[in-house]
């Protein structure tokens, strides 16, 4: 067992919503972990190092290494988005590194752009830490990388960078219905696995199979309560299935599906169980990767980088 | 000018947030007008028709006709869809007639749906009065109709009938993009007429003409703005362009839009123009009807189907 006097980093993921720590030892073994809903959402201006201390308090005074909206202009100190193709080395070369007042050296990550003149601009802060775990693998990682979220990330990568990617609203628009809209009549609050109804292979099918716009499908969910008398949950599962399955098509129209080999999926359990189980019924091999796993590796592979970690260890 | 001592019939129109009632003399003049936001989603059970005769105190007590929610199971009294394809006749037949507490004559016109064993059913409240209105000028009508909103109709009337309709969630979904999303950011709080922005036309062009999925299209919005510092103002114009464009590449993928002919836009004026200035973008030809004058023309027709007005009179 590792105890706490091996500390040597701490690695942070603070989005919008959360702040989430992680103290590692110089071999990037975890020792202690801890959170708060002290996102950059509700920390104001010059509150971020407080906020920050307040979680880890009780831990060494080691360095921090932080990625996530923490870099944006909201967040704690802006840090300037890499181009695509962006290497682990060019991600590491584009990290802000400062002090805080009480002397703690902060490295923030930068996120990742798209620009191109062919198509619209895109953005990334945060899931490119995933993405540099994925590239660290053995072997490293070659093609098409979906982390799905509230927005989701299709990713290509390729001569071991993230050459391209693509965001799609998914998780997004199905809160936004299943809360806000008056389709929330119609579906359940509650969540649990939705992936093992028949609905949700079926809202699948309409957008993947048949073709159907996401638009011109959605407002079926209403008809099928008020003309079937859908039970509210089953019918919560095939919006489920219509949204993810829209996401499929959009990309897939939007040729980012390859043509053959299968499409690794990034993320949490639950939410990659939904995703794999639409990949199967639109006839889609996958290949499920932890999502929580490639955060740390590609902080931990950053850290070495910038030499907040010795070179050439590992867990 | 008509006196109210010739007032023979209210109609109203009665929808989840408003409530809206007009006195017309026997030849459907429009003698008086009222409203109020005692809409069906703020009356409990068992207070319409408190609501309703609080609106029309002041009237005489003339028989009154109803459309919209009002006739729905949250409504006064559940009136059963009428199928497609749907005459005014047969709208008519489905009229429920009652008499209030106080002894007026009441009728609520039914909605109309859409069941078939190869797609998805569809239901409207509201608009069918509309279309009634539509069927019953010089000439009839034949061919396309759209009547944009919160949820947008696509109407084939043939054969003096409502053939079939589909709903998109257009003007909901631009709702909830900015007032409920992150993208709310992005885009100014006020409204006017975003159709003239180039912005708007560039949004309708990316999902009508270069085919990109609404899905795929929308995070740009944020992107445009981080990366380009694109005006806000415009910005909310370019997801107007996004939105409309992306229901009417979703029509033409389910097989809705007529290979020549005008497609006829009933609706209110700052609407129906956002939405003729998106067809033209897409080069295809638009009729504007005004959507006040269709529902008046429509529910004066159902009413003397039902003999609330004297036959063959027009205003």
């Amino acid at each position: 067992m590792t105890a706490r006097e091996d500390a040597a980093l701490i690695v942070v993921d603070w989005g919008t919503t959360n702040l989430r720590a992680m103290l590692l030892a110089a071999d990037g073994a975890t020792l202690a972990e801890a959170g708060s809903d002290d996102g950059i959402g509700s920390v104001a201006a010059g509150g971020h190092e407080a906020a920050f201390e307040r979680l880890v308090a009780d831990w060494p005074k080691v360095p921090a290494l932080m990625a996530g909206m923490i870099g944006s202009r909201q967040g704690w100190r802006e840090v300037p988005y890499v181009t695509c193709p962006a290497t682990p080395a060019a991600i590491a070369a584009g990290i802000l590194r400062f002090e805080t007042t009480a002397g703690r050296p902060v490295a923030i990550v930068p996120g990742v752009m798209v620009r191109s003149a062919d198509r619209d601009g895109d953005v990334i802060r945060g899931e490119e830490t995933q993405m540099v775990g994925l590239l660290g693998r053995d072997g490293g990682y070659d093609g098409l990388a979906i982390l799905p979220g509230t927005h989701s990330k299709w990713a290509t990568m390729q001569d071991g960078a993230i050459a391209d990617f693509q965001t799609f609203l998914t998780g997004e628009l199905f809160h936004l219905f299943t809360s806000h809209s008056f389709l929330r009549h119609s579906v359940t609050a509650g969540d649990g696995d939705l992936s093992t109804f028949e609905d949700f292979a079926l809202g699948v099918r309409r957008t993947v199979e048949e073709g159907l716009p996401f638009l011109a499908a959605i407002f079926s969910v209403r008809a099928r309560q008020l003309l079937d008398g859908t039970d509210q949950h089953a019918n919560r599962a095939y919006l489920s299935g219509l949204v993810i399955g829209g996401e499929i098509a959009a990309a897939r129209a939007a040729g980012r599906l390859p043509e053959s080999g299968a499409v690794g999926i990034v993320g949490a359990r639950s939410l990659a169980r939904a995703y794999r189980k639409a990949f199967e019924v639109a006839g889609i091999a996958t290949e499920t990767l932890d999502g929580t796993e490639m955060v740390l590796a590609g902080l931990t592979r950053l850290a070495r980088e910038i030499d907040f970690l010795p070179q050439g260890t590992q867990p």
